[in-house]
């Protein structure tokens, strides 16, 4: 119990020192410092940085996959089905904000840092990240399929939100001119309005 | 003469290994090596791993200004004015992932590792892609009060398209499934529909 409230601790101060100096740019004496403890005394908790990344990294990957679970199975369904494919869009777009925005520190180095993962753990976050963004994906697909999206191209457009959504990392402030849920109202409209479009616009 | 494509053969090579494995994690001598000569010769030519960092961000933000001054004045203008709003965000998008997909290991070290500069280069570089980001913004607030565009936060919206655009660096692939004008085709499709869209959807 202790050893989590401490492992979490860790996570909270590297995750910050990650996020303003780059994970390459922090040291464990650096962590150690800025926890007021010894570099030997963090080892007992963790065993190195990149233990400390990893730990940052899945936490989020988890935190987004269950939250887009959770909002998926949070629609109402009709009665001919599941939820509009706007709807699903719509949920999974606010769900992504809402973590990003709960979580900016760690959602910072998820989306900055996860390239500094080892080789091994960085092949299977790429892997998981795929996973996460076929979620986008498929509703796209869905919702071309049966006519409620334009005609667009489901990879590009599921990468374009995607990117989109995760770049809040570099310009949310919790304490800035927009809420958290107004942006996370305005991200969906963003979202759905570039997947639903017309054939018309933009040529 | 000399002295400028050797610097530039630098930039290349250094480029491809930053986006490999980060600035942090390349050495000047990894650079050398890479270029199959001395770090001592490498030396004669820039003055740090800094400086070539600084070299490759600065000419890339100079590209993507000057490819956005060109889509613009590029445009064919209207008897009563400046060409649309629609027609000036389709072009400013069309230039910026023209670039991206003309000089993808430059503009992914530009997107990537412009933190990666020293605090004074970096608080001017911040500057700079806050003006860029101000003509997304600019066209935006003119399309709203057109009403060519929903009535979004500007602000909100061209950072949501904005880092969408950059996002094409991590899959963007000269040989994929997708040529660079289909997806400069496709992401000015995917920007103007989500600065158009309608105060219906997605709510």
């Amino acid at each position: 119990m202790v050893e989590t409230a401490r492992r979490r601790e860790i996570e909270d101060v590297a995750s910050s020192l990650f996020r303003e100096r780059g994970y390459a740019g922090t040291s464990v004496r650096d962590i150690a410092r800025a926890m007021d403890i010894q570099g030997a005394s963090l080892y007992a908790h963790v065993a190195s940085k990149q233990d400390v990344l990893r730990a940052i990294v899945e936490r989020m990957a988890s935190r987004f996959e269950h939250a887009a679970d959770d909002a998926i199975s949070g629609l109402p369904s009709e009665d001919t089905g599941d939820a509009t494919p706007t709807a699903r869009l719509a949920a999974l777009t606010r769900a992504h904000v809402e973590v990003v925005t709960d979580d900016l520190e760690r959602a910072t180095v998820f989306v900055h840092e996860w390239r500094s993962l080892e080789p091994d753990l960085r092949a299977r976050m790429a892997k998981r990240r795929d996973a996460y963004e076929r979620r986008f994906r498929a509703v796209i697909v869905d919702g071309v399929e049966s006519g409620e999206f334009a005609t667009v191209d489901p990879t590009a457009a599921a990468a374009f939100i995607l990117t989109a959504l995760n770049g809040l990392v570099a310009w949310y402030r919790p304490d800035g001119r927009l809420a958290a849920g107004t942006i996370a109202d305005l991200y969906a409209d963003l979202a759905v309005r570039a997947a639903v479009g017309t054939d018309e616009v933009g040529r």
